[in-house]
């Protein structure tokens, strides 16, 4: 058995509303997974090897629950639009560009780098339309030692010529291309399928997607009810379904007895949470991304208090940065306008529930991740918070607030993925 | 006659809907005011002095129009709240540890040290009732070299005994023999008076105020219709005024003939807009704060587009940091969430008007400050964006934009102030 233990200020979600933290604090790993957390360290642990990173504060590794990988070149550009004009000006011809390797090696190298100096430790990532740069990004992000899923996007209609699949065939044909390119060869890299959204798959691309989807049983990630203009045309092309997230349904790519991920989910009707929550989807909240494309904000404690799945999310580039400190600032920042402006029945964000959701909530889709409690694999980040000076002492609930509104990646010390120091 | 050279990737407004911007150029700068802008340095120049920053973003240097001095030991934290009771429970408890010089002086040799590493110029800024902090807060910040305003606040009531000044005469002498004690003693510091705001002051105070403020003949700063709940005590204590800012007009203390800058505005009256627009009353409006303290989003596209003259703040520790840039930012984000949520008749921000704001807008309230075009004083942030990598060559605006969103104190290379390089 391969111990580790850990010496410093923890601060872990219990629940929803739970925020726990030990002061001076040892956090026990074994084989890659939480023994326990102690204020004294038990004498069976003395001999084992111990990081000591007094001071700083620990918190569980979050996980990013949707960035689109090839965008984060233009991330905080192109601000001015909404979503559909904002795909066609600025993210259809910057995808378009991963069809040359030389142009894919750059922009992911610096994208995993990037991912590997922030706070998160998961998360579930599309790529393009192309099977060569997208195994580049999953070498290059297991190489980083990061826990990901990655998709190859599926697309074959309403995009510019030069980016799409167009035949179903070839669309499918090159999935499992990937697929079986891929098998065996990631240590921590998983494909997950992603049809872009529906707007841009025919629906025998989609059904088609469903049978790759059993036959090598893998999860899905999609788009759900980001923009009203979207949700209409969605109506338009679906016009059997009676929501969207139902189109998604009989397509067969709803989750359903196997993990799916829908981003954004800001206009969801009671029918799509419900059968979001009969199916256990999860629901990928990008508030910074549906700030800047005006998108409007997920009722975020409602879907909590009823029972849904939900994690956060930094949605690069309508996102315009990775770090999930800003997506739990931002999650909260939106949380409360969507409160003064429209909807008081819809209590703001707690900080207790901005930080479960980077944590548990996004962490749920990977198993046990995203908590100190025993049994949970043991991702964590240590944050050294002493350049963020204080004129007295704070306790550990207090810097840890703090934190996720000043520290950068200046600040982070150390990272770990299932036991394993990767920074 | 002194004069300087600065090259580089040059960007200034020319107005709310115009940004300018001048690739390897050079700005000329002649007794601390700008002489011009040109593609290729004019041959009468070349023997002057040059610095040169090839390859870096050169932007005037911003105004923050609203920041709390001893609020930002506990920026970032205690953002759960609306505006009185987070006044209650956090803000008067930390205020009041000013009367403590020792607290001031690590407190503010912190807030003057971030404000220095910031893309902030000019301030104009609340300290507390304190005088003798107040006096170690302004020599600190001239010492720094930043051009600030900066207010010992006054409050007899509605606040804690610890923090009261209580008896009107010895609020309105404390003041006098601050601005007495002050009177040439600084280069770039300069005193305005600082009603906390109608709540918390009394009408003889206020009345007292009006007198000294024609005696001294400063400009006033104070905060309006920030908060439903403070609106409507506003109401109750001012029951002849026709609103809130009328209140302020009633007691002589809301611009009209002379400098003043109200914080917030989120929620005025057409009648309250026609005054400030009549009185040429500064809007500082603070985006980050009124999102943390659910205070809403104010109309700003409009009140530009009406003529009013508006500024961006910070508003440390309503807002979480003192950068400007991220002033920007949720400056455009909120407006986006207004017009998605709230009132579809006022446009959301573009990235031209939110950059106005904080250069030019807030500017306005120095002179001419906050803009390249010939005879403005000559402030200046050195940006060196090379560390946001990017796969391939963005021009000048595209930066510019990119660095709002990513760049923070580390991308600082070099600022000026009047001509003369602080940092």
């Amino acid at each position: 058995m391969s111990r580790t233990v850990i010496k410093g200020d923890l601060c872990w979600s219990r629940g929803m509303d739970e925020l726990n933290t030990v002061q001076n604090g040892y956090l026990v790993c074994e084989d890659g997974k939480i023994a326990g957390v102690f204020d004294r360290l038990p004498s069976r642990f003395a001999q084992d090897p111990l990081q000591d990173f007094s001071g700083c504060l620990i918190m569980p590794g979050m996980t990013d629950l949707h960035v689109h990988a090839p965008q984060f070149a233009f991330r905080g550009l192109g601000m001015d639009m909404e979503l559909l004009e904002w795909l066609n000006t600025y993210t259809f011809p910057e995808e378009s560009k991963y069809r040359d390797l030389a142009y894919a090696e750059r922009a992911y190298g610096s994208f995993a780098d990037h991912l590997l100096h922030s706070v998160t430790t998961r998360a579930s990532i599309f790529a393009t339309v192309h099977v060569e740069a997208t195994e580049l990004l999953m070498q290059k992000l297991d190489d980083a030692g990061l826990c990901t899923f990655v998709g190859k996007v599926n697309m074959n209609r309403n995009c510019p010529q030069y980016l799409s699949e167009n035949s179903t065939n070839r669309s499918l044909k090159e999935t499992e291309r990937w697929l079986r390119e891929i098998e065996g060869r990631y240590r921590r890299t998983k494909p997950i399928l992603t049809p872009r959204f529906i707007p841009s798959c025919t629906d025998d691309l989609m059904y088609g997607l469903a049978r790759l989807r059993e036959k090598y049983e893998i999860p899905v990630q999609s788009h759900l009810s980001e923009n009203y203009s979207e949700i209409e045309w969605i109506k338009e092309l679906c016009p059997r379904s009676r929501h969207y997230g139902d189109a998604y349904q009989q397509f067969g790519l709803f989750g359903d007895g196997y993990p799916c991920i829908m981003a954004h989910c800001v206009h969801s009707t009671e029918a799509e949470q419900e059968l979001m929550l009969k199916n256990g989807v999860f629901v990928a909240h990008s508030p910074e991304s549906n700030m800047n494309l005006a998108s409007g904000v997920a009722p975020i404690s409602r879907y909590l208090d009823n029972g849904l799945k939900v994690g956060l999310a930094s949605d690069v580039a309508g996102g315009s940065h990775e770090s999930m400190l800003k997506a739990i600032t931002h999650a909260i920042q939106a949380s409360k306008l969507r409160w003064r402006l429209l909807d008081q029945n819809v209590k703001p964000l707690s900080f207790e529930r901005a930080f479960y959701l980077a944590t548990m909530g996004g962490g749920a889709f990977f198993g046990k991740v995203g908590s100190f409690e025993p049994g949970y694999e043991m991702d964590a980040v240590v944050l050294d918070d002493a350049s963020l000076d204080h004129p007295q002492e704070l306790d550990v609930r207090a810097r840890l607030e703090r934190a996720a509104y000043l520290a950068d990646d200046r600040n982070i010390t150390a990272k770990f993925v299932c036991g394993e120091r990767i920074l």
